[in-house]
């Protein structure tokens, strides 16, 4: 029998277990390095670690992505931004053809193309798209991101976020909130309708506030909100009310019309994912600048447009590596079941490339009531990440962890070395056109993306200290 | 050596030791009880225990609190609400008398009769006090709570939260601010005119908007708060976050002259404590609601006026028991320490008192950085509560413990008989009347006042089923 005095010793001991467990998960490197690395690549990834340059490539590109300090400056038009014309669009994820496009994607453009006036109706953009009348490229190849369909067209208004370090760009449109919206391959005329509204009161009335205002620290609030319970991809409730505080002064100040400023409060506040619109922009910010470091191994994008799942590695510029798209497991709204479901999609992929998303999770435990699972395996994702990451970010931290930076940077040798993949969490766009959101979960990504990406950097490979002991300097 | 194929078995294993371990601590009831009593409480306890009402009583306590549905209604004077004359003023905590009233108490009072023209400064206030021309008496014994000093005058606006269940009503008066406030004992010009405009503006603006929108859920706010970060008493970031977005629509068409609006807006955004009054008068109806059962043994006030901590005890009524203020161990504010602070002060532990504050701190970690100690200090606080209490709450719940209910209602006869003492979140006040805020750290209630409160329920007790055995039921 133990004693208790004043001070509860006992309890204390049993907190201890816990305290005790968690410090040696987080603590301790689980050896999965000491696996064998995924059959078939083991010639590839000697090549690369041959590589002389790699490990000072690599650890410079994610120096410069947790370096980016991404705030939003402004909202414009994404004609004057991207300079996209008339007939021509974005989408999310590696490109894709019109005949190749799934059905969200082909829902968006449709919608896209009504929106611009290039369509009457479904049938009538799909005849013109057919024919080859539009043109299509990745967001991620103007410097922009779009989360599920992420098709962005000439007069759609785009957040402007400027890295405060090096003053690069990256853009995304606005969120249009939930229900019936053209990212998740929805173009009724109530949605058309809401692009018209974000084109003409709320991009404006936004980047007047923000001229007025100056520019948002996009990192603070992602910092804070992984502090509220978010992790800033499927979970934006913390985040999004932050941002409301930080504008709504001056967005009141603006001296635009009153009805106005209450639609654009209001619509902001009926949509907790309004966020997810900034940090998906801040991730690309962090991601561009640890591209095109000739020997990095680190990922710079991953992404789909539900008919592929792709990623691009520092070391091999804009090559795609690709695999058809998985599908998500997770939970459905009510009335929907995996039948429904198209298959994983989006850009919002970016943010798990940038230390938050998925390799957040533990920061959100309350995210497994969205997309399915126990707390645990929140806990759990977050810290198998560490495996495959570079760094842990300096500003983005989650307080169960004893306010451990998230892992941050996927190292593609990493992943096929170990044959840990990223977690990513998702929404799961209906799989065809015009249906919208079915639910959210969790996806794995193929495998195959990151060996063949590791085959490429081999191939580039630079084997000039091949012969050289490691830890030996090359002659000079 | 362990191998892996595509499933990250390894790391599964390592984050189920985290997992076992959390949920053993959950799940097992940690054995305190078998401890001995305070030394000295055994014949009371065992009176209290031969009390045939107890069980059902306090049972009866717990289950009004929890059923407890507190709204915001409306925001009215003082005068209005609670029935103050011009020289009657409440306070925090048990009663006290201006001679034994601590630094920021005096410095409260002083300020609140310069606020209402009943004194010219400080030592003008302090005079007259002296005489016995004002009338004291403690928040609690009007349904009302006060955080700091507490002190509530005529002329303040007060927010009005009603049950929605039976429509009972409790009062708290609108927080502050931060710096120099009347709650920590300040009465510079500054605090007086910062009073004049939330009862000329802030006050009225809020009554049209509560009037406007209908009652605010204060439950569902602190329960999402909960999942943000926050524990409702001294992190209330998320939760002043939500309220916002809740008003915030409904002041914009209030019709108020804009530049009011915009002060409101910035007034309340400017103040992350702002919820604060909101979460302890919620608290002050569910306590209240458990009150004066016969043979009950539920904590109904924990409270302290900066010389005394008191509590009171369901089936004890309007009794206090009371035993000097302890001081805080916290962090301190650049430029103050330990020799800086006033004594325990505030009605605010009544979130404690009802399963939020400290007894909810592992649903906020990041606490920590505020009030001092670990993140695995947070998770044994909430931990070790369940010892004391008599529930689970049904609508607070903590994600990182697997969405278990937070530690409600204290039983006062668990605390004597475990040595398990209220874990309680604070600011800390200047010792000094007109200094303001120091810091905040975590406080330990006097013991005593339990065994006090156990040996008054002894007095009372009827012991009809002393010869009863456990189970029997009595004759009738």
């Amino acid at each position: 029998m133990i004693q208790l005095d004043d001070s509860p010793a006992m309890v204390t001991v049993g907190a201890s277990l816990f305290a005790d467990a968690l410090t040696a998960q987080v603590a301790t490197p689980l050896q999965v390095q000491w696996a064998p690395p995924v059959a078939g690549s083991e010639v590839d990834l000697a090549a690369v670690a041959a590589d002389m340059r790699t490990h000072a490539a690599t650890a410079e590109s994610v120096r410069r992505l947790i370096a980016t300090s991404p705030r939003w400056v402004d909202v414009v038009p994404a004609r004057e931004a991207l300079g996209l014309g008339s007939g021509e669009f974005l989408h999310a994820g590696p490109p894709v053809d019109w005949a190749n496009a799934s059905g969200p994607v082909r829902g968006a453009l449709a919608g896209a193309m009504i929106y611009e006036g290039l369509a009457q109706n479904f049938e009538d953009a799909e005849r013109i798209a057919a024919q080859g009348a539009i043109s299509l490229a990745p967001c991620h190849s103007r410097s922009a991101v779009g989360p599920m369909a992420g098709v962005v067209s000439a007069s759609m208004p785009v957040s402007v976020l400027e890295d405060g370090e090096d003053g690069r760009r990256a853009y995304c449109t606005l969120n249009e909130g939930l229900g019936k919206v053209l990212r998740y391959g929805a173009y009724a005329p109530e949605v058309i309708d809401r692009l018209r509204w974000l084109e003409r009161v709320l991009g404006p009335l936004l980047s007047q506030t923000l001229r007025r205002r100056g520019p948002v620290d996009v990192r603070s609030l992602i910092a804070q909100a992984l502090q509220m319970g978010d992790e800033c991809h499927n979970r934006n409730r913390a985040a999004t009310s932050l941002l409301l505080r930080e504008i709504t002064p001056d967005l009141l100040e603006t001296g635009a019309r009153s009805e106005d400023i209450v639609a654009a409060f209001r619509f902001i506040n009926g949509n907790d994912h309004f966020f997810l619109n900034l940090s998906m922009p801040a991730g690309k910010l962090g991601a561009d600048a640890g591209r095109d470091i000739p020997g990095s191994t680190m990922v710079v994008a991953m992404a789909r447009n539900g008919t592929e799942f792709g990623i691009q590695v520092s070391g091999t510029g804009d090559q795609w590596f690709t695999a058809p798209a998985p599908s998500v497991k997770g939970l459905y709204f009510p009335g929907f079941g995996p039948e429904d479901a198209g298959l994983d999609i989006g850009d919002s992929t970016i943010t798990e490339t940038t230390g938050i998303g998925g390799f957040a999770m533990a920061a959100a435990p309350a995210i497994v009531l969205f997309v399915g699972g126990e707390v645990s395996d929140a806990l759990d994702n977050t810290l198998r990440m560490y495996e495959i990451t570079l760094t842990e970010h300096p500003s983005y931290k989650v307080p169960i962890l004893g306010f451990r930076g998230t892992p941050t940077g996927i190292d593609a040798t990493l992943v096929v070395r170990s044959g840990v993949l990223p977690s990513v969490n998702t929404g799961i766009a209906g799989r065809e056109p015009g249906v919208g959101q079915v639910g959210a979960g969790l996806v794995v990504p193929p495998m195959s993306v990151f060996v063949d990406a590791v085959r490429a950097l081999a191939r580039r490979a630079e084997p000039r200290g091949a012969l050289t002991a490691p830890g030996m300097k090359e002659p000079s």
